[in-house]
């Protein structure tokens, strides 16, 4: 299993290619696309989509993996997040990929050990596990990073895949 | 200039293809994808994904246009109708189509020359314009029919294009 994380916003979407290996979890990539929001919706849902197309096919993913997303803005942006969803799902599609969606309290206990953890906590978590890490990363990354850590760590006891 | 309207909900997506001919409107395809709602998002994404990028590909169209998405019932619903408009903008970036998006009020002015007109008022006269159409046609079908009319309509007096 392969599996890219997304934390996919319609300004910056944080990305990370991670893995199983036997108990450790490897990083093979990460990143951060930034989406220009002078471009028309139709550039922006296709930049994220080629993007992930490539990752998808050079690291031969089996598996994505993102965040639920909760209305905390207006309604407009959230239909807007879910354009970049979407496409997750076409992608999910086209290459016959599982998904795997965990809530920011699931994401923040598999990672903290605390659902209420701030994403300050999140990331120096992220750090803990991946020291190599350039630093500091924005938090569109570590997010993406944390919902990978949260995906193997939940896969150990869970069926959700 | 040959256009593919789309009224994209999640279980009904009502289409047609349209293309002005002289002062006359054409009306050269349309009907209505039904999606399993017992199938995962992939799959929906992807049903919806495929049968309108065979559409754009067998009639070459140019443009695309769709109503504005107002949120009416809860967030969820709503950015899940988000999810459909993220494949339109791929499509329209991956075949170089331009997008026109409508109120409903700017579609039910354009058709029926009242902004507050109803559902059934607009069916009607998308029979008047098409009166070989068979009848009565869901909702979906005859909205995405009305939303060509009023391009159609509007582009004479705007540059919306």
């Amino acid at each position: 299993m392969k599996i890219l994380a997304i934390d996919p916003g319609t300004r910056f979407a944080g990305y990370a290619v991670m893995a199983k290996n036997g108990r450790s979890i490897q990083l093979s990539d990460y990143g951060l696309l930034k989406i220009k929001t002078t471009n028309g919706w139709a550039h922006r849902v296709g930049v994220f989509y080629d993007l992930f197309k490539e990752k998808i096919k050079e690291h031969s993913i089996t598996d994505i993996c993102f965040e639920t997303a909760f209305m905390y803005k207006n309604a407009a942006t959230f239909m807007k997040l879910g354009y970049m969803r979407g496409i997750i799902y076409l992608l999910a599609h086209e290459f016959k990929l599982q998904i795997h969606e965990y809530t920011p309290t699931t994401i923040k206990q598999a990672v903290c050990a605390r659902g209420n953890a701030t994403k300050e906590q999140v990331a120096s978590m992220v750090y803990k596990y991946f020291p190599k890490l350039k630093r500091p990363l924005k938090d569109d990354v570590t997010d993406s990073i944390g919902c990978g850590i949260c995906h193997f760590n939940i896969s150990k006891y869970s069926k959700n895949r």
